[in-house]
């Protein structure tokens, strides 16, 4: 995949007054030379901090290489980790300094495939798990991360279903070994994972679930035994409907909560670390070096603990397990059975809402305050929410790639031309490539 | 249960020549006018340390309570912890002091049945999982903890199946989660707990067992894929086996090894302490601290680390789970399984050898040195090992409580009674019925 035509404002904004400058300094002519870049918008972080760091930027459209297809995207799928990503606390993967574009996970249809590539066609729907790029109108990826959905589901579905039930598949039955007439305690309930813990617990036999969230979710969340606010002493709560405690915990929130859960859990029991930490700063700065503080605050185990009290400790890190160990097939696996109790209706995914990638500035802040139930959607199809005059400059920049003005395209090329001799720019580029190849 | 009309020499040797003191203090009229009591052999930890504190001594016989059953003994279980209970480095259970009589696991005759039990007759041919006092003629059980052996199983088969197989079966599919093509590492693969693990892992199709144990034991170990020799560099022995990674560890050394065994484990993949330590002294004292020491140098662990590298870490304690943690019908559960595979023939116990009460230090020294394939057995029936002439004192007080002549069960009475006005002993028969209390 070739970056090298073009590369971002590195989160500067775009204004309608610098655009002239590209007209000015002689490289029109080299410009003609060259067949025209076909562009696509793409959602690019442009730095790390709050949701203003977050832009659609025109970005060539990718170009195909052995082994990958091209998928022309037609859902994208939020996720908390992106959140992470964006505040810049998680460095791998991917080890990119931005810009790049975001996005871990997108269903459209194949519109290429490259060569050794077996087992798909142009035209197949499916769904992709990228190790970063999905939330642009275009993506290519290794086929090995790559699904074919079922017939009836749909774009949105697929990227509600396949992350979210993967992980959920994952966590109950690989890692937490669930089965009938067990209790099974799920922090946040209510978020895309959580919901999907739920559904995926009560296909097994009298499982009690037990969840946590925000009060005003309540009524939008179903699959729970046990609702509890989380803002409550929840472990007193559980200790009422199970005073033996309970066979499993799935933990989102690490961290200050750690210990609690790990108290909850019966012997032969096990505690399950879903995610790294929920701890987002709401700031734009510092957020690293506060996060840092907060991890290794965290306690760590005497394994002679676990011996002691017959528990269990576990991680599940999907992307690590994708990108970094090369457990593929084994992911394919559990996306395989996941799409078979979709298609067999005993998974019935919840989407939040559904977002055009000019809003995903909003659809972070949802997420990012659990105001969601269920999946928050991106939709490259979708038109924005029309913003008060002070954005339209921005607004101005959105579309498809027909509809952008050669001036602005030459002065991006521009741009990046002159960038492209600074260090912190080739950084940048061998960064992104560096996540590529690790595909 | 009545422990008051005798007790303990506390370590004390017997010497033929106080044994008439007995009948020279006024005993013998407060003697006649009380029944008999009926003594049995038993072996008592008498202090904390070598082989020397574990002795055979006159006990009463045990008083049958509600819910327990009477147990004449035909076979008894020597394992690992017994050494690391005499070294005194397990304070729980039994939090006891000394004297008392040892022994975890036995099968014999039920010879009578308390109050309130039920499923179980007087004949019935049983195992036990004492949680003390297992090593004697005779004991009494809580219900709870016994369980009746398969009519083709022999007593000794009995204790080489019990425990260890219940264990290993725990391990090896409740807590590892053990599935076909997987890859198993068992660290001392030659004693009765490895043995155990190995067989029930090839009841697994196509699993690949790796064990280390001493070089000479290898020509008797079967059921092993790949035997390494201990003293070596099994670490990297085994990257050559199998290049990955290992499925599951199943860790009986802990400490200092338990790095190089987290190392081993592949992505998705579990580790798992069955024990606390091995490292036992050789020397009579100092134990305790020297293996506090130990244990506290044992690495932590970060739940974080799980996360990032999708592992599971373990504990698996079935005296715990027993007695600490009300688990015993999930062990019933268990042993009734293995049980079920030993009719069928799918395992077979492998026997190290049998000793008699007597000869308990010499048991205990082989499987301290781990010189032991299989299990230990104790066999109070059997003829101890005849000793040179300095060794004949102690030895004279071996056989039935037939044998015993009435002076010296006057003097141990009167020693016991004698004692049991100062406060160290009223402290151990405290400590007992503590640990009575808690079966």
């Amino acid at each position: 995949m070739s970056e090298t035509a073009t590369n971002d404002t590195n989160g500067k904004e775009l204004d309608p007054k610098d655009q002239k400058n590209g007209d000015q300094n002689g490289e029109d002519d080299k410009k003609e030379t060259q067949p025209p870049v076909k562009e696509m918008r793409a959602v690019v972080l442009t730095g790390f901090g709050g949701v203003k760091t977050v832009k659609v930027l025109k970005r060539p459209e990718p170009q195909l290489s052995e082994g990958e297809v091209l998928i022309r995207v037609k859902a994208c799928g939020l996720n908390f980790p992106d959140l992470m990503l964006r505040q810049g606390v998680i460095d791998n993967p991917p080890k990119a300094k931005v810009p790049f574009i975001m996005g871990f996970e997108c269903a459209g249809e194949i519109e290429a495939v490259g060569e050794g590539v077996t087992g798909l066609r142009v035209g197949d729907r499916v769904s992709a798990l990228c190790e970063s790029k999905a939330w642009a109108e275009l993506v290519t990826v290794n086929a090995k991360y790559v699904y074919k959905i079922p017939a009836k589901m749909s774009f949105e579905d697929a990227v509600a279903v396949t992350l979210n039930y993967a992980v959920a598949y994952a966590l109950l039955f690989n890692v937490g070994n669930l089965k009938s007439d067990q209790t099974v305690f799920i922090h946040s309930v209510g978020g895309g994972v959580g919901q999907a813990l739920a559904q995926l617990a009560k296909t097994v036999g009298n499982v009690t679930v037990i969840g946590t969230a925000s009060k005003h979710k309540h009524e939008s969340i179903s699959n729970v035994t046990n609702l509890l606010d989380h803002s409550t002493d929840y472990v007193q709560e559980i200790k009422k409907i199970s005073p033996e405690g309970v066979d499993l915990v799935l933990d989102c929130l690490c961290g200050e909560d750690a210990n609690k859960g790990y108290n909850l859990v019966k012997p032969m029991g096990r505690y399950v670390f879903l995610r790294r930490t929920s701890k987002l700063t709401t700031g734009e700065t510092k957020s690293v070096l506060s996060l840092a503080k907060f991890w290794w605050s965290t306690d760590k185990v005497s394994p002679m603990r676990l011996f002691d009290d017959n528990k269990t400790l576990s991680g599940f890190n999907l992307r690590q397990l994708l990108y970094q160990q090369g457990k593929h097939e084994y992911v394919r696996d559990i996306v395989e059975r996941v799409y078979k109790l979709y298609s067999e209706g005993q998974i019935k995914p919840l989407v939040d809402s559904s977002w055009a990638l000019e809003d995903v500035g909003d659809a972070m802040q949802k997420l990012h305050g659990r105001k969601n139930v269920g999946k928050i959607v991106l939709d490259p199809f979708k038109e924005p929410i029309p913003r008060p005059p002070e954005e339209v400059v921005e607004k101005k920049r959105k579309g498809s790639a027909k509809e952008k003005d050669n001036k602005e395209k030459e002065k991006e090329n521009k741009d990046s031309k002159e960038k492209s001799g600074q260090s912190g720019d080739n950084g940048d580029k061998k960064a992104e490539d560096g996540a590529e190849n690790s595909k």
